[in-house]
């Protein structure tokens, strides 16, 4: 057992308070018995977790990096995030801050298939932002959402995925669905020489994600969304990972969210839509936008960014994909945070403004690609 | 779409306020789009959530029913739960309290396959609180963790698992324990007449779920554990729905700590340890107890337990699997609160308190065996 994986912490409390709280940390993350009954030798020496770092990090926190062997995560991403966070997540004043991988664990996962440099290759679009939208409301016919998917296109939209809450209704059976919106992206696409790519949700019962991928693959789709906390992050892997596939992925944050509204426990922003997305295969990580209508700052949808593109090993950058009540309006300041390497998603905001779809997205585009824009250098901000 | 369900959520701040936030809500886990641009019609008048109750629960809270329509889930688990709270939580001041279904959604659940009464005649222990521990430390080998599975059987712990870290490590592969650990309960079962359980851990790989369940129960196991935090509540009904494996599930709360950690946030005990749990096919749902190493509270326990054993049309009630840093000296108050209709739990300590874990489980059954519980009404406290 040489190699060791690091996680760092955030803990509430000066630093004998959280000394206190990091002994704990690695006796609950691993052999979950008090220091009194850790047999020596391997257990002791390797199994437990081990304090690396402890410093103050303000009045009233300490950070703390904690090692664990990664034979103990078995190299399976499930147990990974156990060992990371599993029972500890139930405790208050614990935050997970950053996960540090080390090789024999790194080179067990493939990461994202496309990243940043495949997915703007498979939509045709080099050097600028790229564009998303939702097909939605809930409740629409499969095929009026396909002639959404056509009209957005037709506009320039790279990246039509289904709206979240689009699985297998009764009013919009998934296949009928894929089927129909693929073949209008399609049909939009051969009319204007783009490359728009058509993204259906997969996230729909366990046991049947797989098939549901591989059905979006034949009909013609171009990636495919997934909601992580949904359905686990080792379950977007495996679609991910599986070559019959071999899909973008848009990863989605439904029920992501517990894990960072305290300020005192969960994830952080960075680790959980930005390590934790690359590692499970990702390409585009959905978030809320500042200033929208969830909560975040600035500052923690910095953090994701650069989480989403920071160099890690073989892992590829992926786009930080901002999104959620965003309006058209906040474009220029987001291009400002995010540079080009973002992908951004707008959904409510695109159908409001006129209801011709696809002089909005055209209109939304144009925003992007202002020659000020393709200036900008990649990641300024 | 006549049938609908309904959530219960508490939001922090006076009507007015809470009502423009259930406004929000009824959008957000819908439609997702502004009220003005949602369609007349079957849309507006039925997919869109609908405040069906509004009330003052406190200085700074109001609680809000809101219904949505069966269909909008396609009758699926993940997006039941997505519908419940998969955008919403992501914006703080608000909780799930609880979900009250209709019968066209109940009735496409099976809900608990063994339940209390199963799993009583399962183990033959008809009238008094089951006991469970957890196999560790991890790095123990398959062989030794037998041997403390032996040894515990023998002393009448009833539901013997794995801790739930033991996956497939290198030093303890998951077939070769499994095998070791379901062989010595079975040998200590036929020395003493009893009928104890080995319960592995299948919480693994995405897509090998169901195999690793299939072998556990062609080797011998008598239950299974899941922690559906890590791989989905939805995977969790995967195994307990899969008749090929028929086994008892036993939950652990692995990574689902961040949904209980926010008091104005998150999703309430009794809905996320009871009602998601029966739903999904749990037998028992570990949680911890009060006094132990974790936050929660004595009422928020209690809560739990209600959940798990209340009237909820075809669900079998379950048993509550209050652990956690317990120690034995707290059993009478345990049973105080819970009655018999419940699981102990005992990990660490039972290992602490000699060298001899036969001799210790024995100690344990003592304390829940006594002539004054036996005669304690079910359920009573």
């Amino acid at each position: 057992m040489a190699e060791r994986f690091r996680v760092v912490y955030r803990l509430v409390g000066d630093e004998a308070a959280a000394r206190e709280r990091a002994r704990d940390i690695c006796l609950e993350q691993t052999v979950e018995v008090e220091e009194a009954l850790v047999p020596p030798g391997m257990i002791r020496d390797h199994v437990v977790g081990r304090i690396e770092d402890l410093e103050r990090v303000g009045p009233e926190h300490c950070e703390v990096t904690i090692s664990y062997a990664a034979e103990i995560t078995a190299f399976e991403l499930g147990q990974l995030l156990n060992v990371m966070f599993g029972n500890s997540s139930i405790k208050g004043g614990i935050r997970v801050e950053r996960l540090e991988l080390c090789e024999s664990l790194r080179t067990r996962f493939r990461g994202p298939r496309w990243g940043v440099r495949g997915l703007r290759e498979r939509v045709g679009a080099l050097d600028r932002p790229l564009l998303c939208t939702a097909l939605k409301p809930m409740g629409t016919s499969p095929g009026d959402l396909a002639d959404m998917a056509y009209r957005f296109a037709r506009g320039g939209i790279d990246v039509i995925k289904d709206d979240h809450g689009l699985t297998d209704q009764p009013f919009c059976p998934y296949r009928e669905r894929v089927v129909a919106c693929a073949e209008a992206v399609s049909r939009a696409n051969s009319e204007t020489g783009g490359r728009a790519v058509y993204a259906p949700n997969v996230t729909s019962r366990a046991g049947e994600l797989t098939a549901l991928a591989r059905f979006a693959r034949e009909a013609g789709a171009g990636a495919l969304l997934v909601a992580p906390g949904l359905v686990g992050f080792d379950s977007m892997r495996l679609i991910a990972d599986d070559d019959a596939v071999g899909l973008p992925i848009i990863s989605h944050p439904a029920l992501l969210g517990s894990h960072v509204v305290a300020v005192d426990a969960g994830i952080s922003h960075a680790c959980l839509f930005g390590q934790l997305q690359r590692l499970a295969g990702a390409d585009a990580s959905v978030y809320p936008n500042y200033g929208g209508r969830f909560g975040f700052s600035r500052e923690e949808c910095r953090s994701i960014a650069q989480a989403c593109r920071e160099e890690s090993g073989h892992f590829a950058p992926i786009f930080p994909t901002p999104g959620g009540g965003m309006d058209l309006g906040r474009v220029p300041d987001m291009l400002d945070l995010y540079g080009n390497d973002v992908m951004f998603l707008m959904g409510g905001a695109l159908y409001a403004r006129s209801p011709d779809l696809e002089a909005n997205a055209r209109y939304f585009r144009g925003l992007v690609e202002g020659p000020q824009n393709s200036m900008r250098p990649l990641g300024a901000g």
